[in-house]
């Protein structure tokens, strides 16, 4: 099919003047883990009969009245959001979405016991992905749901699919037993390097399954404080990504943090470069400035955008951390925080917004963004 | 003795017009827990015979050779910073401070975990504050130190001493169990609050003793990052007692987060203003925005103060969060780190400076901070 935005045969230049926004965060459904069997190795098709695993649950009250829009609910069959057909139209669409990045709902892998039947169900849900939305609707693209519990895992499956012309980005989940930055993630990152694929961390997990409590003092009361919470696993990765060296290491990484909120990259910008000049004894590794890192490598989604009542004041906190070259859109559909693009960046100027719609996230995912997926 | 600035003769209005600056987080040292003897219950000395306790310690590397200034070093006995009379001629008299509130090195005892030994220690340190430091200096004012692994003890030490006119806030680390706004603390919190009593939450502990790990995702590798990590403790908490509803439940309670940084306020506030529309439900005990809580009732210390390239970034950061009421300033001395307030501030607007240094400060601690210490 063709989606309105993407037209195959135009030039790439031509191409890119005519797109109208490109989606970094959309949730995809997995309607049962019985779609995932005839992708799934059949050792483990036993596991599954129980209907799946249960991973990656938190435990706040009633999450579920509130965790999808309204209108996704379907009477007839469910949730809208495991149809691609359905999805193409209440989405894509409607708010003129040239392309959406699959994030869909496999994070759980990343954070589940038993690594090794975690890879196995990764390697199933990414093909399922491929296969049942990717190569049929040139408007989706797809991600690689990994286990950094497992580096090794993760790396070969990287290996295996990071040519694919469906393929964008590897994903992660926030919620983890350690820093991204550390070196025990390296093997992921060398993959991901060697195939021109960025990573994002989706923010998710704190407090479940093999990840720590959500926050350093434990464990937040309500949804609306875990929620707040958890954009601090995003800071942890941040500045671990830059103390620990990991850009030194690899000079063309990519790392995108989606869905953890914005307004908090300047302070962990200055924070960092406050303390530099003092420390840098204990980091020799480091050439740049802490800031300077983030400032290349990082990028950040914009859903849930933050909404002070002052307008000024979000385009102030854009200039400091330099949106114009590091804020990507994101929708976050289906679900109830949804960011709609026809309204919520209406008070930006248009040059920025065509950056964080288009320009920025076409640099953070490559060409391939735009290419076709078969 | 006077210092500049403090004539007790002077009326309040005519003393206030009269200040230079009030620093809410001056260090005093503990040269030897032998000095704390005289004041320990008996039965607790045959356990400090060894040296006093180990706890709270860190173990990024050579952290000892960037912990405090280099002129506070004194070749002939060590630390000036355990001498008063060496703190008012180095930091009170030199940087013209009128009161200066003692933060001491004894945070410790909050993640202790033995909590009646902790307990015993508190007051200990608390009375022998009083004494050396604080009744022969009018430039000095106390803190309480308590114990949170035990409320009721930390209730019955603030009881014990809150009416005390040395005594002008309860002072707990940021590394603790659970998020500060939890029903554990809630005795605190009505005892501080019957003795008009701020709470002053100064960074420190994450990752020692009964505290878990720094961030949300484990441990830092270097204390560079975690020195920007551990401002995420201060979120937490900041979060939590504005959605566990305590400063509902306790209309008067003032909470100042010390040197845990000021620029990630904003961010904090409007991702809970984001969210609480949506999520009100879970929430019913609240009545307010919830950045309106932080307004009323948090205050936030300037050292480490942020330091970005365009200060216009600083002061555009000081309007978000309504710096002219919830700023106070903090010197950190004699870290490494200290602010000093005659160069750090200079761009700073007189009006806004004034707030900061003086105005602020005494809206947090009520008239206490001015009157006589005996």
């Amino acid at each position: 099919m063709t989606v309105a935005g993407v037209d195959r045969a135009a030039g790439p230049a031509e191409r890119i003047a005519g797109l109208h926004l490109l989606d970094t965060d959309v949730h995809h459904d997995l309607p049962s883990y019985d779609e995932l069997r005839p992708f799934l190795a059949a050792e483990w098709h036993p596991w599954i009969a129980g209907g799946g695993p249960g991973f990656a649950r938190r435990h706040y009250s009633n999450v579920k009245a509130h965790i999808f829009m309204d209108d996704v609910l379907r009477e007839a069959d469910g949730l809208g959001a495991g149809d691609p057909d359905w999805v193409v139209e209440q989405l894509i669409r409607k708010y003129r979405i040239d392309v959406g990045v699959l994030t869909g709902t496999g994070l759980g892998v990343a954070l589940g016991h038993n690594p090794r039947f975690c890879a196995a169900l990764a390697s199933a849900y990414n093909d399922w992905t491929l296969e049942k939305w990717v190569r049929p609707h040139a408007c989706f693209k797809g991600s690689i749901v990994v286990t950094p519990q497992d580096p090794s895992a993760a790396a070969r499956e990287i290996h295996r699919l990071g040519d694919d012309p469906g393929i964008v980005q590897v994903l992660v989940p926030s919620g983890a037993m350690l820093p991204y930055g550390q070196r025990h993630y390296w093997p992921i990152y060398a993959a991901a390097v060697e195939h021109d694929l960025p990573i994002a961390v989706h923010v998710g997990g704190e407090g479940t399954s093999i990840a720590g409590p959500p926050t350093a003092v434990g464990y937040p009361s309500s949804y609306l404080e875990f929620h707040t919470d958890n954009s601090q696993s995003m800071m942890a990765h941040c500045a671990s990504l830059v103390t620990d060296g990991a850009f030194e290491e690899f000079p063309s990484l990519r790392f995108g943090f989606v869905e953890g909120g914005v307004c908090w990259a300047p302070y962990v910008m200055w924070r960092l470069d406050r303390c530099y000049p003092a420390l840098k004894a204990e980091v020799p590794y480091l050439k740049h400035l802490p800031s300077e890192y983030i400032l290349d490598h990082c990028y950040f989604s914009t859903q849930p955008i933050e909404e002070p009542a002052d307008h000024r004041h979000l385009l102030q906190m854009f200039e400091m951390l330099r949106a114009e070259r590091t804020v990507v859109f994101a929708s976050d559909y289906p679900h109830w925080d949804f960011d709609n693009p026809l309204t919520a960046f209406s008070f930006f100027p248009a040059e920025l917004r065509r950056r964080i719609f288009v320009d920025n996230v076409l640099a953070f995912y490559g060409p391939r963004l735009l290419g076709p997926s078969t």
